[in-house]
């Protein structure tokens, strides 16, 4: 389970501001690849990168993958591990050693 | 911070496959990009969307965005609160209430 | 301008499925970030690519965009063109030979 | 086949500032997802749009497209067209009319 502090934080943030009315699960999608795509340009010419920068635009991808899981209801370590339980099967260990291959490939 | 349970987990199933070869942080800013594509096409044709399956695509956003905080030495929990605080200042409450303007148009 | 031959092809398509009542700007955008992140992935784990795979995943990025292209009335040519003048004057060619920073490292 | 007009026009955008060297496939690839999510950036919060905003981020995205075409040697009208005639069998015009489905849920 995710630490208590986080989303309490998050959710008076957003309230004081009256932005649930922005954050349909749909709004929240967009906005984590929007995120995505500002991460992904610090690594646009080259894999070289500026720490302080990359770490708070993954942070903005982190904000609005919180508010998403708020929005459904569910933990959000509670569902990568959920996730990590169906991805062991389709990778097991002695198949994908090594390999970067999708399951359908191994 | 992050609950404990987490990273551990997530750094022990990447051992296992040996898999770390593969997570330059730029490769995992692709990863995140890609799977927000995917999770994106949940809502592609609709708002409307499968909570099973939703719940499961943010997983792998989750995922990859963990490994990332986790290859930049930092709490994933943390940074967010870190970035938090910046937007708060670019936000201030009674000039963002109920708005979506970015803000250099508040 | 772009040839005579496409948004004929591409609309009649379209239309044979009935298909336009999906295809608002929003979900053409939706769309063209979805295959975007599609096209990524065929470089997810290393910057060498399957030829085929990548020129067909191209091709759906492509798609979308003329369709988006076609909703606003545009040429995809031409708004190229339009573009490509805009960014002249942000990256004059003796400032920027050679470099990959932005214009306002420049 | 795309027109004759924009592509040697690109190139010589491109030799004028010697970027040549920052134009691999993938880095390309990473370009029009960053692009993509710009794009979407228009529609972040809701269906409505400015469509002299919308218009110049299309052109971002398409502009890398073409230009990754130009890297594979294929004409982005072309291959359009080839890739039209994938999805016209996946989804023949009596069992898709009208519905939003994957090919595979038809």
């Amino acid at each position: 389970m995710s630490s208590d502090a986080v989303m309490p934080t998050l959710r008076a943030f957003v309230a004081e501001r009256d932005w649930a009315q922005f954050h349909s699960p749909e709004n929240l999608a967009k906005s984590i690849a929007i995120e995505a795509g500002e991460l992904l340009e610090e690594f646009q010419w080259s894999p070289e990168f500026d720490e302080d920068r990359v770490r708070l635009e993954l942070a903005d991808v982190l904000t609005y993958c919180y508010q998403l899981a708020d929005r459904l209801g569910v933990d959000p370590e509670a569902i990568i591990l959920e996730k990590l339980a169906i991805t062991r099967e389709k990778y097991p260990a002695d198949k994908a050693r090594g390999r970067s291959a999708k399951y359908d490939e191994l």
